[in-house]
């Protein structure tokens, strides 16, 4: 397989997995049949039109292929016709949402990359693609953002994309072993996390 | 009259209008005379900045364009001067809207359109063109933004762009027609909706 | 001293000073470890992202350059560090943050206008380089972003990005001189407004 068709279904899968996100928290919310797919789209695709916004490559992605909208549009029907089946597998959905923040983090890293932006830059956008449409999300929801709040989140997006850029800038590797490396430490720390309960301290040094 | 007159007065009116629900959110949420300024300036030309932002048309027209910004602050000083005459015009504010909406729409698909980009980034931007400020406010305002919440709002804004699309992509149609035609179904929509009192199912089915 | 550097080091300034407010925000909001760092580096680097990604300078500078990121990073390092002692200085944190908005306003107008922006486009980018980052930091805060709120804040950077351009563009004179002028105009009316209380009207005319 071509590291490009590997990216696409990577990119398709996380799309289909964040839609699922979004509908959830809008049904949560209370919002009607349209909210639930423009929060499923958003959650879905915002990460990646912020990155390929930044990065100049407009319009973006998710506007030129039209399959990425089938995707978000299948999570978020997915949600409305099993949603009293959905909701119930909370532990089968924080494991789905680990795998999608995996699957983006080292996406947007590899776009960065491509776009010729340099390592730092990759991070970054790995960072951005992988977080950007949940905070997206929340915001619309009317909530603090999840990734402000919780534990060890925006980190393994940090780790997952410096373990991908390491591997394809500084050691010069293969980058679809790069892009299964990154993405294994993303949802590795995520799960570890999850089932752990890891968390970061919440209160500076020397308060009480 | 040019096609570009027509886009052009079209836009500066939707501008005008979309300034006045923004100056309103602002004052009944308390804002202070600046706050007033600019919320109706994010929600008139918040929805052309993103559109233009993503389709690499930098820097937006918005900031290209005097004329926006003054027909922007009209906005803000009609309901300003006017407020305690304003705020009792709600159905004419909602036909206002109707009309703003309908009026952006088209033309986010027609910018789209003109700078090379496909029939469906064409009706994404319609979308967002038309409803992009008013979600802006509503974030800024602190509320759930109104179109995720009611009824037939962005479902207008979605077949007036695909109108307008099929008008002139499609049949290759005369463009000027395809606008009028394309607005009449968003607006056309909207006013049924608001005058029915139509709504959404909110509930998943098979939820009590 | 080149202008360069001058800029340079004013941008490194205002973003280690406005990383310190998005962390002082953030712990008072009970954010984690991690929200205080995210919330420092919006604070300190959305303004700047919001601008080159408008005017099409992409990818964002500060993800071109490290020292942006660094920078930030010892803004909440500090507040996290010494937090009990730094939430104390009020006074000195509202004389910092009218320093940071001075700096990053007038820095604002003057990267608009290096693209080659009109000078109407370069005021509106100083009043967003501006205040940009606080209103990303007061939304994902879940708080109606302060600017929106408060007195004397963003007629400041209109004044200041105003009187620099003015000097530039109109008057063709030096632009270091311009630049401290704007930003002495920035900080000098926002240090008035702080020690005299200044406050823009909150309600309109003929209401009661």
């Amino acid at each position: 397989m071509e590291l490009g068709d590997f990216i696409y279904g990577f990119d398709l899968a996380g799309t289909f997995v964040f839609a699922i996100t979004g509908a959830l928290v809008a049904i949560r919310k209370k919002l009607d049949l349209y909210g639930v797919f423009i929060l499923a789209i958003v959650t879905a695709l915002g990460g990646g039109m912020l990155r390929d916004t930044m990065l100049g490559r407009t319009p973006p992605m998710a506007f030129q292929d039209f399959a990425y909208m089938i995707a978000a549009t299948l999570g978020a029907l997915v949600v409305w016709f099993f949603y009293s089946y959905v909701q119930r597998q909370e532990k089968l959905l924080r494991i789905l949402d680990a795998v999608g923040l995996a699957l983006f983090t080292v996406i947007g890293a590899q776009v960065a990359l491509e776009t010729g932006a340099s390592w730092y830059a990759a991070i970054g956008m790995g960072i951005l693609t992988g977080t950007g449409g949940g905070m997206i999300r929340d915001v619309l929801a009317g909530q603090v953002p999840f990734v402000l709040q919780r534990e060890v989140y925006a980190i393994a997006c940090l780790l997952g994309s410096a373990a991908y850029v390491l591997w394809v800038v500084v050691l010069n590797f293969d980058p679809s072993i790069g892009m299964l490396l990154g993405a294994g430490v993303v949802a590795g720390i995520r799960l570890v996390a999850i089932f752990k309960d890891w968390h970061l301290p919440q209160t500076p040094p020397g308060t009480t």
